[in-house]
């Protein structure tokens, strides 16, 4: 089971980028996506609704109490930010923790300290202010790697070289 | 020298997602990221502002004239979309492509089919939607890696445990 858990989602401003966080979670191979912070029902139906016709089982939902799904989560419970160690620094060691339960934790603009000291991990994907997105999507292909098959789909892309493909159920 | 041109910009909807897509580039290595679609000031100055402060030598611009952008780079020219070849598959041939010149060409909603027929490779990082920033973050981090130091930042982070610590000059 692989989640992650997006913390501090704001209605308006945050949209798009908790879109981005939730679709590529699923591509990276998330079997659950988590928001918490305001509870935005238009940005999850418009993900589910995505879901729905591309495949895939990905669960998308909201929770309030985050602090909980953190604590009880039983497995590798990740934080990336990027005050944390090194990617690069740490990945074998995530490997060898990592049996196939995992929490990923992003955050937004501010996240409480709380979260540093109550998962296993705080890891950076670079040292540098960039995107919650590239960090999940880098992290994940270096853990995990891409998933390449999404089981139900109504719709799909036969990759090209220079045209756009799609197929419908 | 490696560019990254970010199409089809729109002011308002898209300016943390352009945001997230100047500095991913950034923290993977460009040397400039280019904006195209609607001119935004503020959205380019408050990536100048992090540059200038973190460090690095990133330059950010804009262009009304992307398609003379993209038909006068030398080397090897990249579109990232969802309709592409597999990464996976074309990782090899890019890597002995790239002989350090990279021009990286990501969209917005629809990019103009004009645009799969002048680079040298339309590419897919998973054929799903999701999101330009994760496609752009993983592929630079397969060919190129992680820029790891940023010459004359003002501010920089001592990666840490569990702590948050930020240095400044």
């Amino acid at each position: 089971m692989i989640k992650v858990l997006r913390l501090g989602h704001r209605r308006g401003r945050d949209d798009r980028i908790s879109t981005h966080v939730g679709l590529t979670a699923r591509q990276w191979g998330a079997d659950k996506v988590i928001f918490s912070g305001e509870k935005d029902t238009k940005m999850l139906e418009s993900q589910k609704d995505i879901i729905a016709r591309w495949g895939g089982n990905t669960d998308i939902s909201y929770v309030g109490d985050w602090k909980t799904e953190i604590r009880e989560f039983e497995g590798l419970k990740v934080h990336l930010t990027m005050y944390g160690l090194r990617l690069d620094d740490r990945l074998d060691v995530l490997q060898d923790d990592f049996k196939g339960d995992l929490l990923v934790v992003v955050g937004s603009e501010k996240v409480p300290r709380w979260v540093y000291h109550n998962v296993d991990y705080n890891i950076s994907v670079g040292n540098q202010p960039h995107s919650e997105i590239a960090a999940l999507a880098v992290f994940m292909d270096r853990l995990n790697g891409l998933k390449e098959s999404f089981e139900g789909a109504q719709v799909w892309v036969e990759p090209s070289e220079s045209d756009k493909l799609t197929f419908k159920e």
